[in-house]
């Protein structure tokens, strides 16, 4: 007998995770397709140069590679990113100009399991590829709020930074060239605090008062006028530049469509990784801060510069989908206790079968979910433990040459004549 | 700079291809739920040793297999039917039984490409498990219609057989001990012709008559009338029996919910795998049929014996999704054809950014797929080149504060004064 264990980090999702699953995936298609987003898909595996490209540090242990049956190196992708900026360099003669795909697949990697995270999970990620303006950052903020708002969630609270303004800061005192490992010790200030990034940047820098000025960009403002923290940071650059007026005209975008309530400039949002070279942001759920960011990205000026020669700025977010729902659950949205498999399931005794079948199938051709109870044999109770461990809400039997439909939570029964009235009571 | 290719047998699924590839998906997934049928999910990596069980043969050979950093023997699925297989071992005491499950995702095998296979393939699989009868046979070949109905495919046969009825012919005839090299031989019979079968047949047997008596029951019937077809095979096997009723019963079903054209019984059917014990099948599309069966399954009356004691019968099938999309874009489906990436595209001019970005951000609000064309500045030539790539039928710009709505394939444009007006005309 072999033990029937999956491996440490993976887990099968049973229908209880999955439908909800399912039905927050299909929400954010929709609306993905809504903004004319369009899906692309990738291989699991690639050659393990194209994922590690320059590589080097965390990454590379993390990842699961191996040498296949024909002696090729591959990797099992980390992230959907990589693959995306190798999928532009073989592919951006073919495709339309501005490239606006989401991509909703999984990726692995071999980090230590914690809460809600783990080695196979699943990320939608959406981004537009081929221009750099103001309207192509708005439209990647307004899909995020489109997002959370068709899940049902408007507590939700994006925070928004520029990365080349905090560059242009740190021109203006003269630290340029540590920027890397600034905007590194900078995007740990939620985990570690104000103290703790202060000891670090008079590390990084040898300065305590110029370590003092860029805690002082890194808080500037309330965290709830966008605009008065955007003139606090202007004021400390000493003057306005494009990437400023590109933030106040994408302020105006928001507040125009009536959604700048959801949006707060936050100068401590760096993002750690390199390529961001613009606007960057995280999102936060007002009920549930602790989980951490369930939507980040930002514009980066040159995705696929490792494959091409071609320029390809873009911008993007990622959801990540298992910690979306391990939040939506501690919520307790109606979404994530939504697992319903059908409207009705048919309960009939042996000699009925014939008359059950035959009304399954009417119903399903009317797009009535039905299900039907295959052992009609066992007892009553077991078909109705089944009925509720699939969250049905309603049993259908026969009695006297009618229908009997009973509400499973109420218990309340009802005759009905026709299969058009039981589909109706079941809508 | 790095190569940005693909490994070999592997592909990227650009929009023209993906938009299709989803459509076909959701249409499945609404038909298997509108049976009951509910998605649960499994990791792609397990523990070789789970997924080869007793293995052996070609399977082991092509699968992607590896040692993991902890030092673990891993391997990625080739199917869906062997993680289902220990996912039941798993969790069936907090399953519903009987449990209808589906399942859509990819497997890997490293078999050399041909047209129309590849290393990483989708399979979508469904199956009852915890039921032996002919209700639950009948449920998976009425899903089975039902799928290809909904996919908008009438032309279609599914051709079926029962493999303990041909054990029992077997029997019969003195010869059932080698029962699986003639069922393998016998599965080969569309490939290799009747002629070749027979000289397969007298090598593993030795005996001339009862290969030519294997011949005459494999070819048994016109392959139309499916009860003259049981009634011949019925005669040579000389006696009615539990497996020939409850086919019999099956037929009645398929007969009294007027789909049994689609079905005929043809006893060369039965399907290469040692795992089927009872009915099995295969889908042929009438205007392809080159292209091989694009729907195969059977009956297994113990799946999970590698790993748990508890007896789990079931039945099920798998559409090959690759296979099946590949016939739909040959015989010109619209559900191949169909790459729309959104209702319609925003064209705008520079200086109208702010009217365009209101625009698309109500029509989106009230459903209406919109895209919003972010290079103004462009010349009209590229605008309309990027609405015919993504196959959009309508575009959308601003005139004397009015809205011109202009057909695409026609080239009509129409005024229209207000934003619901624009809703209709594109819905």
């Amino acid at each position: 007998m072999i033990d029937p264990i999956v491996l440490k980090g993976f887990r099968d999702s049973l229908p209880g995770e999955e439908i909800p699953k399912k039905n927050i995936e299909r929400k954010l298609e929709s609306v993905f397709e809504s903004f004319g987003f369009v899906p692309i898909d990738t291989p699991v595996l690639e050659y393990e140069s194209v994922l590690l490209g320059k590589g080097g540090g965390e990454t590379d242990k993390q990842i699961f590679h191996f040498e296949d049956n024909g002696g090729r190196k591959v990797a099992m992708r980390f992230d959907l990113t990589v693959p995306f900026a190798r999928f532009l360099a073989l592919h951006h003669a073919e495709l339309p100009l501005p490239f606006k795909r989401y991509h909703i697949a999984k990726a692995w990697r071999g980090e230590n399991p914690q809460k809600g995270r783990y080695r196979e999970f699943i990320q939608c990620d959406f981004d537009i590829v081929g221009v750099d303006n103001a309207e192509s950052d708005f439209e990647i903020l307004s899909l995020m709020y489109a997002s959370f708002h068709a899940l049902g969630i408007e507590n939700v609270c994006f925070h928004v930074a520029n990365r080349a303004l905090f560059n242009e800061f740190l021109e203006t005192i003269g630290i340029s060239e540590k920027s890397i490992d600034i905007l590194r010790t900078v995007d740990k200030l939620r985990k570690i605090g104000k103290d703790e990034v202060r000891n670090l940047l008079v590390e990084i820098t040898g300065d305590e008062k110029k370590s003092d000025m860029i805690i002082s960009y890194i808080t500037s403002g309330d965290g709830k006028d966008f605009e008065a923290t955007l003139d606090a940071i202007v004021s400390l650059i000493g003057k306005e530049t494009e990437s400023s007026e590109r933030m106040r005209r994408i302020f105006s975008y928001l507040k125009e469509n009536g959604i700048e309530k959801f949006y707060v400039y936050d100068p401590s949002i760096t993002r750690g990784l390199d390529y961001y070279t613009g606007i960057v942001y995280e999102t936060f759920l007002t009920d549930y801060e602790a989980i951490g960011s369930v939507c980040s990205g930002g514009r980066y000026n040159n995705l696929a510069s490792l494959y091409t020669k071609e320029v390809l700025p873009g911008v993007g977010a990622s959801i990540g989908l298992d910690r979306l729902l391990a939040a939506l659950t501690e919520l307790k949205s109606p979404l994530a206790k939504d697992t319903k498999s059908a409207d009705l399931v048919i309960l009939y005794k042996p000699d009925e079968a014939e008359k059950a079948i035959s009304t399954a199938f009417s119903l399903r051709m009317e797009g009535i979910k039905t299900d039907i109870y295959l052992l009609p044999q066992k007892k009553a109770k077991a078909q109705y433990e089944y009925a509720e461990k699939l969250s049905i809400p309603f049993a259908l039997s026969f009695k006297d040459g009618l229908y009997e439909l009973k509400n499973l939570k109420t218990r309340e029964t009802s005759e009905v004549d026709s299969l058009s009235r039981v589909a109706e009571l079941c809508r």
